[in-house]
């Protein structure tokens, strides 16, 4: 039979993610397959542990991948969180914070939102003025809006939410390993992320981590947990302690490709990464600004790692991303929910952010539009 | 930092699942990573598709992998079709007979079980008996329980489950590959699968089908699906159409594997690899016989790719399956439930079924135990 994998054109991935895989990562990807219960598998696991927790900056012992995509991992600590009629605010300004809400809302949580525009962060203020008075189970907000490219202030809003005593959850999706992640230090209770961003691995895990006061609140729950995949009262058996409890097999092969795009971060320097990261933005907006092209988002409030761009008037956006892909092998995003049509979204996650991939998507973009 | 992936072992996988993965997948992992929007991956992602349809022996339009394991299938096919309080019938003889209960509880079924003797098939009859007169919305039952090695009756209670008006949900995680899966000819609205047993790929997808049936089911909830991650409305936007909507980030690198592991089945011809499973069962089965072994199922209702063998009186089961991996490099599983320390389970799954496989094995038990 034809193989399309044949003929799988290498593309540079500068879009919302995935990103570009390291050699390294794909080597790991095809190594032999273990058992899942085997004893160097577990190793591998508990290394992999050790490693989140450094990248996540927490001292969390419920730390680890969910096997599913960066989806799974926001379905995970909402629905191992919430119980019915829990009330719960979101704070959105993206898709993602409103993925947020539909989640919690199917799990019967009492929902309360407070919306921002598009392209521009939370304001703290207004955080703080909804949580006077008012007492809600969980705070969640979305530390980098793929959506949008916008940065919100999570240390901040970290302050309000302890204070109000809630439970703080926090998506790092894309932000884990592009920008700093402070878990511990911003209070989060529930925090999950995505392989296929700033790490650097195809998509299909998501790391998360669970502060001691949410395993407690998992673990007292009145009802199970009504997902018995994500469960994690269950899955943490599989993951820690002397005697391993098998719950699912666990994707082997993917948790390989995880285990070695955090060794290459380290390997590399977890600043050094952050400053290649920033570095390889502000090349981006100095050159697209220099095209006449102009950022969504104020500087203070952009995402090094994801980067909105105004598509000028006139422009047929979809053509250009068609063209980029087609006749310069590089893929980036177009803009979703009221973005679209309106923006790019240039992304520059992991192994995808260094100048010379800077410098060919800027070159080929002059190619394209002038 | 001291990479574990250099010292992994190539071990024989012969236990419960994984099986081992041929070289052509290992390397379809690390084919490059496309973005999940990209038009060559759709392309993927739709023969994908076709060749599933074409192994599960069906034409229903909702035909995909799930992103996540099998026990992910089991959950997008019970909370996609239940709904609070429903009346849902398991027939249970084994491990995941009984997770199909857990799960359907915590969804807010009305569940009622059926249960067998671990080692023995489901009762048609009994079955028969249980539905005249009961009205459920749902049947389930496990084709091939991968704890105990008995093949159920599909064929014959998917004509009971049809003539009593319920849903017929099977579970195809270890059969799929190995023996004819007829999702069609038995009536089956609703199947799942997994991809690291006779698929041979590594574990991280679960293939499932809906019959039109069961969409419009779907389709008509009175509520949402309580699952974001695995809401069949949504997913399906995403695997088909003439414009694909984003959900979530699909597992590229992953799908890849898949994809080409199907390509490996079907190059082969199907009706080969199933006779390549029952050639290896049938030379472990004489082996082990040979050697004073006794085998946990009758005859009549053995899997071939799953082989539960009794462990003899005074045997230490567990330090027989460290030796064996230890200084044969090959893997065999343990008994599970009531049968942990009774059984051990002979994998013969995928790219694993091989009379040479077969032979170290039986070399190496005799090694071991004699």
């Amino acid at each position: 039979m034809k193989n399309l994998l044949n003929n799988i054109d290498e593309v540079l991935l500068m879009g919302p993610g995935p990103s570009c895989v390291p050699m390294e990562v794909y080597r790991a990807l095809s190594c032999s397959t273990l058992g899942h219960m085997d004893y160097y598998f577990i190793k591998i696991m508990d290394e992999i542990k050790n490693l989140l927790k450094e990248l996540m900056r927490t001292k969390n012992r419920l730390t680890l991948p969910v096997s599913g995509t960066g989806s799974a991992g926001m379905e995970t600590c909402f629905v191992n969180l919430i119980e019915r009629d829990d009330p719960v605010l979101i704070l959105i300004n993206g898709v993602f914070g409103k993925r947020m809400e539909d989640i919690a809302v199917r799990l019967g949580a009492k929902v309360d939102t407070l919306e921002f525009e598009w392209g521009t962060p939370v304001m703290t203020d207004q955080v703080a003025e909804k949580l006077s008075g008012s007492s809600y189970k969980i705070v969640a907000v979305v530390h980098a809006e793929t959506s949008t490219g916008v940065r919100n202030p999570v240390d901040a809003i970290g302050q309000i939410v302890r204070e109000s005593g809630a439970l703080y959850l926090v998506d790092t999706v894309t932000s884990l390993g592009g920008i700093a992640v402070e878990t511990d230090g911003w209070g989060v209770d529930a925090l999950y992320s995505g392989t296929q961003k700033c790490l650097s691995c195809p998509p299909g895990l998501s790391p998360v981590t669970f502060s001691d006061r949410a395993v407690q609140i998992i673990r007292e729950r009145r009802v199970k947990v009504p997902n018995w995949y994500l469960d994690m009262n269950m899955v943490i058996q599989y993951w820690e302690g002397a005697k391993r409890v098998y719950h699912h097999t666990a994707p082997i092969n993917m948790l390989y490709g995880l285990y070695q795009a955090l060794l290459l971060i380290f390997d590399e320097g977890v600043e050094k990464v952050f400053e290649r990261h920033q570095a390889a933005h502000n090349r981006l907006v100095a050159g697209l600004e220099a095209m006449g092209l102009e950022m969504l988002v104020s500087p203070e409030y952009r995402l090094p790692m994801l980067n909105s761009v105004k598509v000028p008037d006139g422009v047929d956006e979809a053509a250009v991303r068609s063209k980029l892909r087609d006749e310069h092998l590089i893929e980036i995003g177009a803009g979703l929910g009221p973005l679209v049509g309106k923006i790019w979204r240039i992304g520059l996650m992991g192994h995808t952010a260094r100048i010379g991939n800077v410098d060919r998507l800027l070159g080929a973009l002059k190619a394209v539009l002038l």
